[in-house]
């Protein structure tokens, strides 16, 4: 198959307005006038963000997915995407079972593709996606304050978990489907992102686990962090202190962790809801530098690529 | 090196206005009021777009010209950048010399790096550029009508020469620095594709050789042409033959290849410049589908990925 043909035959119809047409050279989009473009790329690489023998379809859904939930961290409205996909060779039932998975989060995040490349070589992913947002609605890493509160959005730890039964294999991963769920079809925090725009003070996404993510925010706002462990939404399996490593430490979640002053606190229950609730504050951000966990010093590790 | 010290030490200074800080989620753009976004995206792989002992600076160049040659082809003003860079380890000269490369060419295109990913893996580089032009203004591949003139700016076929010198090695890389510059320093047309706005009927980058991309702008117009071999711009080197052959069908020139009605044709002057001309006829979109040259039924082939 030609490029041109793959394109046409498996990602055309994932495109809305303006998308380029297969070949076509670029996209043309309109602009949300006077909202700003927020941009991020994100490169997804086998054996090292998903393991080898992750299905077709959930390689699809979670390239995209993680480039999403820089936009949910930001309170931007996605609105396209792009894909340089770069594969061995051009095997038709691949490429259906990636753009089946792709195109899923696509719709279910209300994003089109609007263009790409596609080269062959060792299989890599890369997603570019872009959205909007109003200058005063963005949301930064930088502007928590000392006495914000710090919450985070969904159950910690659970794509770990599902990452360590996709290694070990067994009888467990179907016991576990939630949490294998949570490592192959991340949901980014869009609504989530958009809903906390004006309210909270800072946000980023929880890519590489509470721990490392938080403390980036903290350094961009110059501050530390005191957490309560028995406040922290763990996701259980194995031992107690198996589940928090993970909580803390294991990444790939893609939920949001964001500070709101105690001022503001009170709008959170009708901004985010409060049936069904599935955000929770977790701590504070403290003048002293650095993260503690129950008045002890806490390491801010998580996923690093060169370390 | 950690990845956030890697952007924060070479390539944070490439940043504009809006852009990420070191390990930001997503970069923050101004938008042109009344003008549209224009995206593309493309990756280079080592071995396969460039050789393994091309020099690190000619990489970082050439991988942001390429992407940056699409949103010629549109006639949008470029204005921004991402870069998704996978490498097998993170080495301070590869890196030093790879954003020296990039960063002259983002200077020399007048375009900001604001964003981007970092990740372990077999040498591939995803960069996606974005752009903005007026919506009247945008250059397709589409709109060229029975009889316009068909044009191509430089001279054809020099960077396919640059490529085999290079793989030949030997005393004639160092006479025909000008091929090797054409093949590792493309500089993409970024000025003449704006000049070109409102009075090209079609456009197209020369990527993939003459003949493959005119033919590309022929089927989108659904006409197709008829070349003078007199005419076209042919880059000296071995037989006549030889020389013709790359010109049509070499790829890498990043020339742009244009269509203007006859009564339009008078403008370019003006337009392109009279003087030092680097712009020619080289000649006219006709009702009968395919391409010919001199007559004779001429092949589309050019560069091909999954063919």
């Amino acid at each position: 198959m030609k490029e041109e043909e793959i394109v046409a035959r498996f990602f055309s119809h994932l495109g809305g307005e303006g998308a380029a047409a297969p070949g076509d050279d670029c996209a043309l989009l309109s602009v949300s006038e006077g909202e700003r473009l927020v941009v991020s790329m994100d490169t997804s690489v086998v054996g090292r963000h998903f393991p080898a023998d992750t299905p077709v379809p959930d390689i699809g859904w979670r390239c995209l997915a993680v480039a999403l939930s820089d936009l949910a961290a930001c309170g931007a409205r996605a609105d396209f995407c792009l894909l340089s996909l770069t594969i061995p060779q051009a095997e038709e039932k691949w490429l259906q079972g990636f753009a089946t998975g792709f195109g899923e989060c696509a719709l279910n995040c209300g994003v089109s593709l609007v263009g790409g490349d596609l080269v062959r070589g060792e299989l890599s992913i890369s997603v570019q996606v872009g959205g909007w947002v109003a200058q005063q609605d963005f949301l930064s890493r930088s502007g928590g304050a000392v006495g914000d509160g710090v919450y985070v959005t969904g159950t910690l730890g659970a794509a770990a978990r599902g990452r360590e039964l996709m290694q070990s294999g067994g009888a467990e991963m179907a016991e576990n489907a939630d949490c294998l769920r949570a490592f192959l079809r991340p949901l980014p925090r869009l609504e989530a992102g958009e809903r906390l725009t004006g309210l909270a003070s800072a946000c980023i996404d929880i890519s590489d686990g509470l721990a490392a993510d938080l403390s980036r925010l903290c350094r961009a706002s110059g501050l530390g962090a005191q957490l309560q462990s028995k406040d922290i939404p763990v996701c259980p399996g194995g031992t107690k202190t198996a589940a928090m490593d993970r909580a803390l430490h294991g990444g790939d979640d893609y939920q949001l962790c964001f500070t709101v002053s105690p001022q503001q606190a009170g709008r959170l229950s009708e901004r985010l809801g409060a049936e069904g609730k599935d955000w929770w504050q977790v701590g504070v951000l403290t003048k002293a530098a650095g993260l503690r966990l129950d008045g002890e010093p806490l390491r801010a590790t998580g996923w690093e690529h060169f370390s």
